[in-house]
């Protein structure tokens, strides 16, 4: 199947929300949808859509993986309760972290991820659901890295631990495959989502496990949420596309009150872009720069080191694992 | 024994040369010295300072561990011939990458590049001249990073292999050991050395290794080398007191022609700082910046990220390692 693009230009909101709700309410006609809600603005939006077209017919989890930043979980449930949304929280933190327990190779974490939050957390959910729709925040970027092997083509049943002979009682909704993230954000305006997750910077997928290079661990989490909430504190007035802190593996040679401390560093990376397809890091005053390497090695434990990415996607990717 | 500083404002450069060249003529007397040239400008100024006091009873040695910079230590010896002093080069490569092998633990790595250095290298050319008198380019800030825990201890004596009995038939002579940075480069513009040498950004003693994370393989070495190139070549007009570029052990996801290319980064360091003892980011402009990331992922194979470090010193130290 070809999946045409509507572009930023080409897209009427209004119409593209009305056209989806139809279609969903039509494909699911009396049954059961199921989605997990991440808090991004794809999966935000596809939960509203959803929402819209079936009311009480979508359940809606939010998987807490232990891997969202400091207070995530519980600010995107009570957004979208705001909203009139029922999103049931989750809490997989042990299954996460077993799952990740001594892996480094950054492959075997998206798929350890991957495996422990869709197979034993949310397949879990579906099949106790009896849902057999899926409503899936895929976005065009997406399908354009798999095709192009960036990303890994995932088949989603088979992700849920639903074998082969049941996968044809199965269907997957994927309302916003035809459009990037800019459309995407009009679509999110358009439902009436706040504007905190409209033009929320993108966030992904396997989350801070993302931004940890080596083995995730709860203690290495913490590290890169706490660094994580300076430089977000610091850099959501830029205007930037997104900013992250990624924590190295590598330790480095430090100096604290005159004796040598051998510590870690903190990558910060903040992208100018439209759709992540390409980007480059944003220009930020060495002011800026300074604080945020002050802030991180004085209120992140055992970080001495700070750095700035300085290279443009490609051949940098935006984020690191 | 308390060592009493000569700070810049202090130094008659002059004088300083006169008294020292004085002094290291008295104490060999009609014996015979040697010393090892770096080729920065501390080893440098001790090498023209013996020369004038002992001649030909002066034997110099470059040992090129295989961790200097692209063409060094054919430079250093021409540079220091053309002032009429006869430097012997010393193939060591293939000793100090043994030595090196399956090491990434830094003290382990210094200690390595230390050993074989000075025992297995210096430490026989000793032995071979018979010389009873070393030359040591030691300086002020040397001395205070021992006493305070951040450099190791160092008994040279020791390090060369030289038994304690005899080691009393040994004398090292430390003429600039009153002296930080900033004064002994007017000693060294004051004994005729080249601007290339008394401005020469400080180099560290374990040379390239001290900017490899992880085991220092010649293959590293060759990577850090090229991207050292590019780093002095865009930066030695920049007017800092120091730039560098650090390999990272950590791999990073990359993106090359579209396919996932995951790769090495590199860090690029450059100060602001009068003696090392504490220095700052160059706020360097963000073209600078720029045509650093792109030349280092064009021209270093395998790189496909460079970041800029933000960081202090303190916490951070200058170099990595």
């Amino acid at each position: 199947m070809e999946i045409k693009e509507i572009t930023l230009g080409e897209l009427d909101a209004e119409r593209f929300v009305a056209e989806k709700v139809k279609e969903i309410s039509s494909t699911v006609g009396d049954g059961l949808a199921v989605n997990a809600l991440s808090g991004g603005v794809d999966s935000s939006a596809v939960t509203i859509l959803g929402h819209k077209a079936l009311g009480d017919r979508l359940k809606t989890y939010f998987i807490d993986t232990g891997l969202m930043r400091e207070g995530e979980p519980e600010n995107v449930v009570s957004l979208l309760k705001d909203l009139g949304v029922i999103v049931e929280l989750i809490d997989a933190k042990k299954t996460c972290f077993d799952a990740l327990k001594g892996r480094s190779d950054p492959e075997e974490k998206r798929e350890a991820i991957t495996r422990s939050f869709y197979r034993d957390v949310f397949g879990e959910l579906v099949r106790e659901t009896g849902a057999k729709y899926l409503l899936q925040g895929t976005n065009y970027t997406d399908i354009e890295e798999t095709v192009a092997g960036i990303k890994r083509q995932h088949n989603i049943l088979e992700q849920l631990g639903i074998d082969p002979e049941e996968m044809y009682g199965y269907k997957i909704i994927e309302p916003l495959v035809q459009l990037r993230k800019s459309a995407i954000r009009e679509v999110a305006k358009a439902v009436g989502l706040p504007q905190e997750i409209y033009n929320r910077p993108p966030f992904p997928g396997p989350a801070l496990a993302a931004r940890v290079i080596g083995e995730v661990t709860p203690k290495r989490v913490k590290i890169v949420r706490d660094a994580t909430t300076v430089v977000e504190e610091e850099l959501s007035r830029s205007g930037a596309f997104q900013y992250l802190a990624i924590l190295h593996e590598d330790k480095v040679t430090g100096v604290r009150e005159g004796k040598r401390d051998y510590g870690l560093q903190i990558e910060v990376r903040c992208w100018e872009s439209t759709d992540a397809k390409i980007g480059s890091p944003t220009r930020l005053p060495h002011d800026v720069l300074d604080r945020l390497a002050e802030r991180i090695t004085t209120e992140v434990p055992g970080v001495v080191s700070v750095t700035y990415n300085i290279t443009k996607k490609p051949p940098s990717t935006i984020e690191v694992v």
